[in-house]
């Protein structure tokens, strides 16, 4: 068996905080045949392509170029990293995905969702989720999370304005009603420890289904 | 009135000289209302996106990753160049668009024609050229003439055995076949001047039919 596992939400909503704590959760378990990842995910070509997206000197960047540049990134990650893991029969745990895009790019950057699910779905041939969880949090309380956080680096997309984390929100619930069997949504204002819990009681039952 | 013009034909078929050659003759009746480009045409970003697609070390860059990178160049460099200067109602010449994808990716390595179009349509958007000259060859002199000239930089696309540039003269013909009234084919193997003629009487035609 093989299960592709997706971690979506806005800036701040506590993603790969919550992948830490679920990892630890799998290895108390003993529960080996994982990875997690997110893209670029340390291949050489989607670092490249990132720098690119993440220079703040780039202000000139076309929006369809930027989705372009988003879809290649993804399909060098997938293609390095994420479909051999698959083809091992293992779990994967991606923070961010194919609707990161549809919402940065086709919903909150206004390209459409359809536009920009076409160039994906290129990148990703036939490699969609099997379950994707939506991180769902107040984007004003995403954003002061950040800015607490004094080690992470501030880049370009941190500084759109907050009507555009308003737009992303609501481009993810969008999402959620268009793929209901797929996106799951969670409470992210809560606690990481209790976010973390609900998503891997999620996950245990799906490997054991997987294995049933 | 503004026409997009483009060329495009295999490694060698001297395109980039026809175009100097056509560029003077421009000046010589005094037509300055033109520009000439290139992908990536000294646009950054897309200069840092050609820079990870012709890097000998990226070989484990997957064909679709190279074809969405393709685009994403391909769409800074429409964006910033050449639809500015549409827009001001300039000839525009650019050396390869479009069909170099169509072929390269789309044909040559095996992606398809339709993948490849999918994902150049959203890049290029309604920006189709107006006319494109076909700069027909056999591959076997295009890459004599390449190895004679010591000046050019040997890239990871030369290297390709002659199987891939014979696919690339094919694929070409077929989309000429596909496209009959876009593509117009010239005959490589004469002297640069002659071809240059042939074609530069072609544009000035168009134009003046443009005008009237």
């Amino acid at each position: 068996m093989s299960l592709f596992i997706t971690f979506e939400g806005g800036e701040g909503s506590g993603k790969s905080s919550v992948i830490k704590v679920i990892e630890e959760k799998l290895r108390e378990i003993n529960f080996n045949n994982y990875i997690t990842t997110r893209e670029p995910g340390g291949i050489k070509i989607s670092e490249d392509i990132r720098d690119i997206l993440l220079d703040k000197n780039n202000t000139t960047m076309d929006e369809r170029t930027e989705a372009l540049l988003f879809a290649a990134s993804r399909r060098q990650h997938l293609a390095e990293k994420v479909i051999p893991a698959l083809k091992m029969g293992k779990v994967v745990l991606c923070d961010r995905f194919v609707d990161s895009s549809l919402v940065y790019q086709g919903i909150a950057r206004g390209i459409g969702i359809d536009a920009v699910m076409n160039i994906n779905s290129f990148a990703i041939d036939e490699y969609m989720p099997d379950v994707t969880f939506l991180l769902d949090l107040d984007p004003e309380i995403g954003l002061m999370r950040i800015n607490k956080n004094k080690d992470r680096e501030v880049n370009r997309l941190d500084l759109e304005k907050i009507e555009f984390h308003q737009k992303i929100r609501e481009g993810y619930l969008f999402l959620m009603n268009k793929f209901p069997s797929r996106i799951i949504k969670i409470d992210a204002s809560k606690d990481i420890e209790s976010i973390a819990s609900q998503i891997f009681n999620i996950i245990i039952k799906r490997i054991n289904s997987e294995k049933s």
